[in-house]
């Protein structure tokens, strides 16, 4: 009789545990959550409660680790073939046990403005249909890179988000463009929220606007996804040092997915997807062709940095402020 | 006689550009000072002006460039040898056409909580008069690293800067510490002006935030100077790429000053004093061991960068801003 109510309890503690926004804030201890009964004679109880924290440490440590692969598609001029090559490589992450997948930069068409307006869809439309179908089929977090989107006659270049369910979960437009006479800007921070963690969204240019990373880490986000298309000149020069200054000033994992190198486009893209962890290192990175790379995000290691380099809980809130303005709605 | 007046005009407007505080800003064209003397019959006034228009361009090239510093002095624990040698080390870069020079963090002074109570000072004191001296027999800005400062009972790790005239233009406390038990924490943003360019001053563990390089560059600051000793766990990880991030994000140049590593002392410090330029490139490097390191600071380049990467003109500020609190006096 004991013995069933505390495993009532168990099971909504752990329904508790796995809602809980900060479940992997180092300030919280699991244990904390199961005070001992006191006094309680029942034995059977007792054993119970204590199978349970065993339990409890087991889901909170399988918890803290989930797979990441990103796909550094080699894209074509030939729209069927880079959804359907997109949808074969998505299909061999999940079957490698990824749980979150993210793909390149306009990975529906070649990269440049003379092909945004022939390549441009409404949201949903045929990638974006694919892209749910492919979640949903896979049961993965898909992160669709970008397409070139068309909305009220303007054209954007956005990125969309399918839950395991294959819902459309959130829809980010690059925020800035170094030239942008083709492509209108979005005005929106966008962030979604997985059972592992809270995930920012940017593309490309995005990444060398560090406030906007520092605004997704203090919202909470442990990964930052960008889709980009560095070139052969800002490639070598910047890629990897974007990614791992983004990951070290705000302690979180950053992933990103370029489309694979191609000699003959018009645009030749640098390649070397990568994910960085929270230390600052480069843990996985693709070569210049395409190829899919995986890296296990851990975010019990994220907070261990956290606590050993403590800057994230150290700045100077009386002395500076990075703020969203009213124009950000996330 | 009309030459005589066009002289004169000329001598006005280089006074008036050499004062402009946004002097090197790329949306400034020096040649935009100059207006056609609209019909003016005269040609030896139009060649007075063409003249001068040349050598303005000359002067602006000339005062875009300034030569730095960077004396990474092996520290002992004798105050006095640490003293003379950087006055020795400062008169030498001085002789090699340096006109800033940076010293390192806690220079006159082993690096550790035992050691700051003995070794702080006043300020003035012993060695901020040497500071003053030396700065003023070499005729150069002179950021004197750190010492450990004694101020009514409590101790500061301070970096006092002073002019070619040996007046103190400028102490910055280091505002945070990983551990603090010995040091208090200062409370201000630090800048200072010279004839080249305007220089923020932060401390070794200030350099891991973002914030404060950013709201440097905000207010104009072109060059960012960082006394600094990381240790040899974050050093090989840390001490590069923070520089390159903060002079890439901010597009401005980043100068670092360790003491020399010395294997001997109980702070092995990691060395390795840097420039990096503001396309995130290092352009001078010590070793581990003593050594003075030389740069030329090119504002023609640095404005070069921020009209090929304008993400600095780029920012949304309807998105979102970096603000400095009002306990951040500057």
């Amino acid at each position: 009789m004991e013995e069933q109510i505390t495993y009532i309890n168990v099971r909504s503690l752990l329904s508790f545990c796995c809602v809980l926004e900060d479940f992997h804030d180092p300030a919280l201890n699991i244990n904390s959550y199961f005070e001992k009964p006191n006094g309680h004679p029942e034995s059977l109880c007792w054993s119970a409660v204590w199978t349970a924290r065993a339990d409890m440490a087991a889901v909170a440590k399988a918890m803290s680790k989930f797979r990441l692969a990103v796909v550094q598609l080699h894209v074509t001029s030939v729209k069927a073939d880079n959804l359907s090559r997109a949808r074969g490589l998505v299909k061999e992450a999940a079957g490698r046990g990824s749980q979150l997948v993210l793909l390149p930069e306009c990975f529906n068409s070649p990269y440049g403005t003379g092909f945004f307006s022939q390549y441009a869809e409404r949201i949903p439309g045929e990638s974006t249909q694919l892209l749910s179908e492919t979640a949903k089929e896979n049961q993965v977090y898909l992160v669709g890179g970008s397409i070139p989107e068309e909305d009220g006659g303007k054209l954007y270049n956005s990125c969309t988000v399918f839950g395991p369910d294959g819902e459309l979960i959130l829809k980010h437009r690059k925020i800035r463009f170094q030239e942008s006479e083709t492509l209108t800007p979005g005005d929106r921070l966008s962030t979604f929220q997985t059972p592992f963690c809270k995930v920012g969204v940017g593309i490309c240019y995005d990444m060398r606007f560090a406030e906007l990373a520092q605004l997704y880490s203090r919202s909470g986000c442990q990964l930052l996804v960008y889709p980009g298309a560095f070139n052969m000149t800002t490639g070598p020069a910047h890629w990897e040092l974007l990614q791992r200054a983004r990951a070290l000033d705000n302690q979180l994992y950053v992933a990103t997915a370029s489309p694979a190198r191609d000699e003959a486009s018009s645009y030749v893209a640098w390649g070397h997807s990568s994910v960085v962890n929270p230390w600052g290192e480069v843990i996985s990175k693709a070569g210049p062709e395409e190829a899919v790379i995986y890296a296990d995000v851990d975010l019990q290691y994220l907070a261990d940095i956290r606590q050993q380099i403590p800057v994230t809980a150290q700045r100077r809130d009386d002395l500076y402020a990075v703020t969203s303005l009213p124009g950000a709605a996330s």
